[in-house]
């Protein structure tokens, strides 16, 4: 066991000088999706820059070219970093971004975005705190700690923050394909904080995130909407052929209806389906986060497996149909049904559209109608899934337990965090997602925050997650 | 067979003085939709007033008192016109409106919509040129021309011309009932001359209007739109539960699946069913304005019985889905699914109500979904039909063969014109419509227009009309 206790006191000692770090980061409103921010996005990088220069540390600013689609745009740089640099240590990789979501105050935030304001519970408000800021942050304090305690910093850190993660990670798969043999080629393992608990109470560590295909079907027939008065029976209407089509896809208990799906997906294992009983989670967690008790299921165990490993498909909307409030006589000339697949091992993304395809032409063909259908394929981002008894894994829950006193739960995301994907394939490393944050934190809301305990306590998982991953990778 | 000939050589060589009437009224740009144009509304009643009392006839402009919801607008005046107090004459009333739609050059007109500019072909641009101000003035060259003819004019002419019917007619049904009794209480015959001939070259009698039943269908389920990647697959979805109820209700080829609705449908007797192949109507044409070949129906006579004489049921659109460009993963929390019902006769409001909630609630039954749905009935208006044998018809139809040299198709409208039902209820006399303008006009789009041809003759048979139906009358 890592003799870890000069650190975590350590921690606790700089706990301010932390939060002042953290202060400083959500003052700079580095907001990658808005034009006149990006210098906001460039003063932060080179602000993340000095402080891990400051602390000993290497960092490239690596600039990525301009913003496809909007060349008169730099793309922020993306911090290639490095802290230590010691043979006999292994190499982590970590990632993060230091950019944020858009806010205003007059969106309806209590205070403002851009000031970091702490209330008497210990919550960190302000645009970033969460996500992705803390923790970021968190590896730095975690570097600054070692120092101060005098402890030994058990692995050499590389680092890469990007600029652009919410707004598309321009630029990151090619700089992650061209660095996996230069920059990261020493990493054994990569560690990526910026999810979050399940709850508020117990850390959990993420193997797994759901895949996302999506489709749009466009009919069309008429050459210009028609009055319904006029036309009404006399034309074939491409809302009556889409309607017809989306009801065909998924029934009302959230069974998928297209044939051969439900093959594609892994089984359950014995082993797997012990990991849902112990997660720290209640269906009344899920109605408060519903807002309401629609839940399909009734226990605990399957609403998380079929938010975690299930595949599930919306309807999202229609686009060029009547839309707003009131009543509008109108028989819509082209409509376009928008809807997705979460996909999960083992659904490969050509074999699912394969099949949507297939439906689709299958359907359309019992309509016998004069219209025309096109099948679109809108985008589609694969599931990414880890062997959760990797010591990367198994490093982290120890840190957790040491830490926190509790065994992780072990969960899977529904939506998609592509990056994991990308480490994956480009270096062939395990890839672990640490979160700091808890599930009440508002990543993209409104009053977005993070816990003083959790970024502190956060803090010192990070830094023992490096030691215990550390040794784990000497044992194995 | 009535003595015509000086009339229609009068109309004739009074056509450049009608057009210039009709420029000037086109130049008053009378939209009652646009708070700021109210009083050029008002000055149109005025102009229209004055043209009547120019020609020997009296007017009473009839306040109407605000504008329910908008009290800071005073309602333009209904005009209650009379033209001969003749007891020997029968009493005809005829209705017009001289408000228009809103038009814009910058829509896209080829000229300015209140400069009334006449091409080459004989084709009259401006807005209210066909709709309604055209067969309005229709009235009163024929009057003119009576009196610089020398021929007697056949009947006491009732007005009622309102300056709200583009702006849904606000005070007019009241003002109906109040009158009825009073300034309407000799009509013994009603004409409207405010909508269109099926195609180009040949007048039409229209002698019904389809009615319309218009629900809203809204489902809820989660307190606020969800993501689909976190939660797809564990709640249920409004728009999964609302895509099957709306699949529920008719077939790609327009049949109406709601039960006992086919029932309430008067059969076609063998009477009615030869009123539809003379009709000047081709496949072509219905080709033409549906912009497409995507007509439900091969033969002219089956699509005709659908557009006058048979339901429909049009699916509008859905409220509260995602409707722009691009792809959103999001599960709406709450949508509403907009759809009408055309009716015809025999079908009652209530009865098709009725019918209609039946069937959703059976459907909604089926989902077994925690969901929550409400049926909304957003409005209903009834559909209004004639005898088309009346003498009001026999009339017309001489009318047209006399100045047209053609028997006229007998037509009903797809669309509603609320403004029948009202006086056809309230008067309890026979309802005529007796079209000036073409299938080409563009009512209500940019380049509306009346061509020469139909408003010069249109005077004509607005005339002779008024001649034989005095004579019809007289008989019967
Ligand atoms: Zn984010
Ligand atoms: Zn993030
Ligand atoms: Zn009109
Ligand atoms: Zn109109």
């Amino acid at each position: 066991m890592p003799h870890l206790d000069p650190y975590f006191k350590q921690v606790d000692s700089l706990q301010d000088t932390f939060i002042e770090r953290l202060r400083e980061a959500v003052a700079i409103p580095s907001i990658s999706s808005e034009d006149e921010r990006r210098p906001d996005v460039v003063k932060m990088g080179e602000w993340l820059a000095s402080q891990i220069e400051a602390l000993g540390g290497t960092v490239e600013k690596r600039a990525l070219g301009k913003q496809p689609g909007r060349e008169h745009l730099d793309l922020p740089p993306c911090l290639l970093g490095r802290y230590g640099d010691d043979p006999k240590k292994p190499s982590i990789l970590v990632y993060g971004h230091y950019d944020v979501q858009p806010a205003q105050k007059s969106d309806g935030w209590a205070t403002d975005p851009f000031t970091l304001s702490v209330d008497e519970k210990g919550r960190m408000f302000g645009r970033g705190s969460t996500d992705d800021k803390g923790p970021v942050l968190g590896w730095l304090n975690a570097i600054e700690a070692h120092q101060k305690a005098g402890v030994d910093f058990p692995v050499n850190l590389i680092m890469c923050f990007e600029g652009m993660e919410e707004n598309g990670s321009e630029g990151l798969d090619d700089l992650i394909a061209e660095e996996a043999k230069k920059h990261f080629k020493d990493a054994e393992v990569v560690c990526i904080s910026d999810n979050y608990w399940l709850g508020t109470e117990k850390p959990c560590l993420t193997y797994g995130v759901r895949g996302c295909n999506y489709y749009a079907i466009e009919v069309s027939g008429p050459g210009q909407d028609l009055h319904s008065g006029v036309y009404g029976g006399v034309t074939h209407e491409p809302m009556t052929d889409l309607v017809r089509i989306m009801n065909s896809f998924v029934d009302p208990d959230g069974k998928i209806l297209i044939e051969g799906i439900d093959e594609l997906v892994a089984p359950l294992t014995d082993e797997e389906a012990k990991l849902y009983p112990p997660i720290a989670f209640t269906m009344q967690d899920l109605h408060e986060s519903l807002g309401s008790s629609v839940s399909i299921h009734d226990t605990k165990e399957e609403a998380l497996q079929h938010k975690m490993r299930y595949p599930s498909l919306s309807l999202h909307g229609i686009e060029g149909a009547f839309y707003t409030p009131g009543a509008k006589t109108v028989i819509p000339a082209k409509v376009t049904g928008k809807f997705s697949i979460r996909t999960v091992p083992n659904m490969e993304i050509d074999a699912v559209t394969h099949l949507v395809e297939k439906h689709v032409a299958a359907e359309w063909e019992k309509l016998h109608s004069k219209n025309t259908m096109k099948f679109n394929i809108v985008h589609c981002g694969k599931w990414w899934v880890e062997d959760p008894n990797h010591p990367n894994y198994t490093a982290a829950a120890k840190a957790v337990e040491r830490v926190f006193g509790v065994k992780p739960d072990m969960t899977r995301e529904g939506g998609s965090i592509p990056v994991t994907l990308t480490f994956q394939e480009q270096l062939g490393k395990n890839v672990l997602l640490l979160p700091m944050g808890s599930s009440t934190d508002a990543a993209h809301s409104i009053n977005e925050k993070l816990d003083k305990r959790n970024y502190i306590e956060g803090t010192k998982l990070l830094g023992a997650y490096l030691h215990y991953v550390a040794g784990e990778l000497r044992r194995s």
